[in-house]
């Protein structure tokens, strides 16, 4: 919901050129709630508004709102107005950003920029997405470790204006290898031992990524040590950047939504589901549709295959449906809760056999109690009563496969190391379809003679 | 997998009872990695090893173990040697294990801490689980507004050691009401400015959360902020605590966790999936198939509805799977789309219009390519060429109504305040088996008359 409340005092200010009012609109509020109060302005509005902040007030009421506004305002404004911004963004915000610009645009703001930060943005652009050279900023505390806790708050003192964050500083020496961390916490509690040196407080054993890590082995490192911030290295342990604690959680939102969209069979969007191209959207969808068909045709071939059996007990075509669905909603059900908790790490590789056993008393209980339910409507379908245990007997077998499938296809994809995901539930009820249907008429081969 | 490479040398430390050598083991590394090489250790060795740290050290190793660890080792090692431990763990997960343990263990342990202690515990146990109030932690920073940079930083070297976050300070008046906050990074860039006040620098338009709101919400304001820990306060605006940003980690994961479990027509765990009771899980995994079996029968009785259709074309049977998985797959595709882009705030209520009109472009693109396989097979089952386009129409209908049902139905139970992951997948299919049913012979009455 678009906040409206100030948007026609807002609008009024602009009209009139009230300056003073809006430099004080822009510094009332905390930023984020600033932001808030302008979404319903236009682009060109709220640029306006914009300049009337200090270039970091700019900058930060800027990085809450979306990013197609944030594009679009950067795309069209003044070139010279949009350097002074990017100068002001944060590193890893501003690369990401200028990433989804037009070139030419990219361009005519590179040329704008200080040489130093032109380049720190080209070297931080080099690195692939989805790694850690590319969530990181460079914008990190780094101190020597001969300094003492006042030495190191006066020298902090006088950087952090300029840092991003400050809740770890890094240790480094002359030759920027990364030798230990301090916390803030640890510095603060060391400020009256005037003579202990940044080298005896710091923890030496430090968790570190390197520049080319995928970004979720970094996350899962992040969540696992319960970090502020991690430090990004090369192969050579030079301090890069640090990768701070914010972006962590845009990745976990990013790879468990990437999941549930492989779970229901979708190539990850990779964009904002309203901005992706409907091209592209259908194609990320087609192909997987496309394979599924495919198995589903199985199915026609094999009731085909069955159409003595189905023309003499015309009855049993009405339960196929049921049959399938029941079979597909398990093994989905299972599959899910497998892939799930693969994710969130409660189920190992070396955890099949306990999976299994588990899910073999499940789907018992389950597949029975659907059972029920069937052979009670189909006592009344069915030509006699005997003719009704097809129904229910069919249900067990089918639910039981189901559930198996289910919880063992996702860990077997990881086993190949494959993105377990990827096994879709579609996937899993495709293959479950068929079963049903040949489990379907075999048992009613055996049962009807 | 477990990290077995000092396990050995654990166990004959152990066995020699080298008191040093098991000290310098539990410093030496960082205490998430000291936790890694002791994972291979039974639980009684691993309490043994833990008893060499300092209480805090010992604390911090014990908070990097599995829960499931934890727990057992709390429930039979000794009450006085666990209540030691308990002390030490940060409030906020303390209460969180608390919860976990037999309700005798509880009462041992409690009645062995000091009374404050005791009393803390009991107060955080009776905020309901998934509100802000039971992941809150009420070790905080709270300090006087009229502190300088300099005699605030003096009183947090003071607290320092107490306080699991100092990465914001509060400023709080004489009755404890929530006055500002300054951030440690603010401190720190103040402290060459000798008078000016916390009351000076700090921000007074402050993201709060109440103890009772819900944890999603309160996710939401610190990613949508990007706070490092959010302050809660009650009703009144008294300051009782603070959340941390690993807790907003947890609470992320775990509600897309529960939104793909309910996408899969699943209800949330809200537990291990390898340590929930079987019964348990059955029920909550029964409650929707049973749902969807009589939603299921309702194709049961449509079929039987369509019995003198089917028997004079029997061929139409074979295609029954293939149509009804066609357009489930591509209704839960929409489905799970329009859910994880709600939950990632890409769509809102009001985007309704925009997403269907850009799904009736991509359900037809879609329908239209598998109609254009399904008529290619078709061809050589049909009776005649007339016959076979029974097929490919359908299938453009079908996928064109799966579509449009699985964004709808999401948005529309989203707008009746209900949560949309609960319109799952299956539910979808399930609507969309029925239709499916009901367009397939009605086209087939159509063109063969």
């Amino acid at each position: 919901m678009v906040n409206t409340l100030f948007l026609p005092e807002l609008r009024e200010m602009l009209a009139f050129e009230q300056e003073s009012e809006l430099r004080e609109f822009c510094v009332a509020l905390n930023p984020g709630r600033t932001a808030e109060f302008m979404e319903g302005l236009d682009d060109d509005e709220m640029w306006r508004v914009l300049q009337f902040a200090e270039p970091d007030r700019r900058a930060e009421i800027f990085s809450y709102f979306d990013e197609a506004r944030q594009l679009s305002m950067l795309a069209s404004e003044p070139a010279a107005e949009t350097a002074v911004l990017i100068e002001e963004i944060p590193e890893d915000d501003r690369v990401d950003l200028i990433q989804g610009l037009p070139s030419e645009a990219v361009d005519e703001i590179l040329k704008l920029l200080p040489a130093s930060e032109r380049r720190n943005i080209e070297r931080l652009r080099s690195y692939a997405e989805g790694t850690a050279g590319a969530l990181m900023t460079t914008e990190v505390a780094k101190l020597g470790e001969r300094l003492t806790a006042v030495e190191a708050l006066d020298e902090l003192g006088r950087q952090a204006s300029d840092l991003e964050t400050i809740y770890y500083l890094y240790v480094v020496d002359d030759n920027n290898l990364l030798r230990g961390i301090v916390s803030t916490r640890q510095l603060v509690s060391s400020i009256k031992n005037k003579s202990r040196t940044l080298g005896e407080m710091m923890e030496t054993d430090v968790v570190v990524a390197l520049a080319g890590e995928d970004q979720e082995s970094v996350a899962e490192k992040v969540e696992r040590f319960n970090l502020l911030a991690i430090p990004v290295i090369d192969s050579g342990r030079q301090l890069l950047g640090i990768i701070t604690h914010d972006d962590v959680i845009d990745v976990v939102r990013e790879e468990l939504t990437e999941d549930a969209q492989r779970i229901a069979a979708v190539a990850p969007l990779e964009g904002d589901f309203l901005q992706i191209g409907l091209m592209v959207l259908s194609y990320k969808r087609g192909l997987w549709l496309t394979i599924l068909f495919f198995a589903a045709l199985l199915t026609a071939f094999a009731l085909r295959h069955y159409e003595d059996e189905l023309a003499v007990h015309g009855w049993l075509v009405w339960f196929i449906p049921l049959i399938i669905s029941s079979g597909g909603n398990s093994g989905s059900q299972s599959a899910t809760l497998v892939i799930t908790a693969m994710t969130g790490g409660e189920v190992k590789l070396t955890d099949l056999p306990k999976v299994l056993s588990r899910e073999v008393c499940v789907s018992l209980l389950l597949g029975g109690f659907l059972s029920l339910i069937g052979f009670a409507v189909a006592i009344f379908v069915a030509p006699s009563i005997l003719a009704a245990t097809v129904i229910p007997a069919t249900l067990l077998a089918v639910v039981f496969c189901g559930c198996l499938c289910g919880v063992t296809l996702p860990i077997m994809f990881k086993r190949l190391g494959l993105d377990p995901a990827l096994m879709s539930n579609p996937f899993v009820a495709g293959i479950v379809d068929i079963l049903g249907i040949v489990i379907y008429i075999n048992v009613a081969r055996l049962v009807l003679g």
